[in-house]
């Protein structure tokens, strides 16, 4: 055990150097020069973000390491980073107990500025995106097939807060920062023609509403369902109604009537009382909740057609909803969860939304704002979604 | 608008007296003979049965009438009636708040000794069963294709306890009793082969756990997961059996192996703890659950499939289950509730069972003894459906 432990030490080592003799440095960053410690040491690339330091969730500026540039690495300069719901959530322990001090974000744009010698999909200066994973095993039936996230053995490896042996924090830290060290394989090309704060939030809210409505075909004519039109919803609503169907979004706050109308949408509902669902009841083909919150369901779910899907990708506290069974004999729905997208989809739906001038309607906020944000965005203030200008995290 | 009422009320006296008129009566019933009051009322059928007084849930003898043998009514002479968990829950008003007294039952078994002059299904001396519902609109899409139970316009009429005008008790009465009068449309046919104490069963055990099955398409070789091993239970497991699936059993009583194992399961699971449900973590096709009070879902859900199907039969206080969305999102399982089945389909699967010698493994009692099985029945001590004599009624 001993002989072995030493021996993959030193083949990490080794690695490590062949990870460095393989980079293509950009111009632009001076990644290794900074410092001049050991080999490995001096090979970490310095980085600037905003962090949870405890699950009060207030959010201060930290300078921390990401790993060394690996031969399958590429290196972003990150100019966009989007703020999802879920960072708060996360960060403030709601899903489980966190190591801190913690940098969420998992909607990320921005610039290749340097790439290990294996990489081949980006070169220095392509635009080039992360999402919500950052690793899987890429071995199982799972991975093989672009379901990297449902990876069935070490399963996907989050953007933020996963255990990693490779990071220098221990753990993965996400998207508020300056720039992000990934492997290749986990980084979305992103087209030429659409900007990169508007590509920040389909890495998340795009790719996590896209998925589920294509996995049940909604199509042209086909009446949608939206239950909460946030920063999910309004994505949802826009790529539903660009592939032809009626969307019927449903919304707690009145405030938002006028935007939701102008993101396509056939109808707005505005639920200030469960009697609202009523009229709906049995009518839509398919639905999508994005509300992170608990909340009663049933009415909800009745709104879908028997054999119908209702599919829940918000995410409560702790995941606990509460679903009747009385409704669910009758209302004879499907429910499922759903949780964002494969790594090839993702592309595809970035894809699809830059061809087809899908974008969110976003505030670029600065860094020192982020902490408002949230405050808006618990308080469903924000119009639809907050992207950081990476800028000024330096 | 008083005219109008008139109008009707004596329409309905009218086409009261015609139903007099054209009904066949059974030599070994005399249904009118009884009474001498006004036309109407000595139609009544008097029926002796167990009813529920309040929710309590202690039955006791009680004598009612019934309403006259319609055009379109048979009039059964119930031999068997198997008590269901659903009886207790609804008496104990678990599912809401009842009208007293009450008789429930609805695995209903008996001989036809009436029929009304439209009756074309049955003739005086047929094998005759009623399940779960004894009325519906007969007009809406639902009802058309055999859908009574999700009936548009009314709802189903469930056996007992639901309102019905033509009742003398206001509501409906059920099994527990001695006769029961009901529009041939929501009789079954049981066929000669079959015996009454094991066709009763069929009527609620089986159809309730039939149908999901068929809906998910249940087939050779397909690993089919049974939750709760009780009444309904051992009905699934039977039915997938002979339809060639693997069925894996899990139950929380150690007792049951043996029997479990001799209805063909291929697998019993004693769930004494939530991690013996891990090995089966995405390994089953399909899984039906029986279980009639709330649980932690989510580790049986786990059990299906990516993309397959959990089916929740069993009907807990008021509904309410809890379901978390982090297995939802990673199980990616559609879970669905499901109630009975059609007419068309509860003929179907009296007709499966007869010709497949199918048989629910019942227990026969006395009117007597019904409070004792329902305790048993509370405690999972039944084995495994009790069937009521309904000679011991009168
Ligand atoms: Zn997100
Ligand atoms: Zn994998
Ligand atoms: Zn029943
Ligand atoms: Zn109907």
């Amino acid at each position: 055990m001993e002989s072995n432990n030493h021996s993959s030490r030193r083949k990490f080592i080794q690695q490590t150097a062949m990870a460095g003799a393989g980079l293509m440095l950009a111009n632009t960053l001076p990644v290794f020069s900074q410092t001049n410690q050991s080999a490995a040491a001096s090979n970490n690339i310095k980085s600037k973000g905003y962090a949870g330091k405890d699950e009060h969730g207030k959010l201060t500026a930290w300078n921390f390491e990401r790993r060394p540039v690996g031969d399958n690495d590429i290196l972003i300069e990150i100019k966009y980073s989007g703020i999802c719901h879920s960072d708060i959530h996360t960060i403030k322990g709601h899903w489980g107990k966190q190591q801190y001090p913690q940098v969420p974000g998992h909607e990320i744009a921005g610039i290749v500025t340097a790439v290990g010698k294996n990489v081949k999909k980006f070169k220095v200066g392509d635009k080039a995106g992360v999402g919500c994973m950052v690793n899987s095993c890429m071995q199982c039936e799972s991975c093989k097939k672009g379901q990297e996230h449902h990876c069935e053995t070490t399963g996907n490896v989050g953007t933020y807060g996963a255990p990693e042996a490779s990071s220098p924090t221990g753990i993965t830290q996400g998207g508020y920062s300056s720039n992000m060290v990934v492997n290749e394989h986990f980084a979305i090309k992103i087209p030429k023609d659409i900007e990169l704060q508007y590509a920040a939030p389909l890495l998340c809210a795009g790719i996590t509403t896209y998925s589920p409505m294509m996995q049940y075909d909604v199509k042209k004519g086909d009446k949608v369902g939206v239950v909460g039109i946030g920063g999910l919803g309004h994505m949802a609503i826009k790529i539903a109604v660009s592939k032809g169907a009626e969307v019927y979004a449903f919304t707690t706050s009145p405030s938002k009537v006028n935007d939701i109308e102008g993101f396509g949408a056939k109808e707005v509902i505005v639920v200030d009382a469960a009697d609202k669902l009523i009229p709906w009841k049995g009518k839509l083909d398919y639905m999508v909740s994005t509300v992170l919150y608990a909340y009663e369901m049933s009415p909800y779910i009745d709104c879908v057609k028997p054999y119908g899907y209702y599919t829940q990708v918000g995410m409560p506290v702790n995941g606990a909803l509460a679903i009747n069974n009385f409704n669910m004999i009758f209302n004879r729905v499907n429910f499922n969860g759903s949780l964002i997208g494969g790594i090839p989809e993702t592309q595809v739906v970035m894809d699809y939304c830059a061809k087809n001038k899908i974008y969110p309607q976003i505030q670029v906020i600065k860094a020192t704002e982020i902490n408002d944000a949230w405050e808006k965005v618990v308080n469903k203030e924000a119009r639809y979604r907050y992207v950081i200008d990476a800028a000024t995290f330096s």
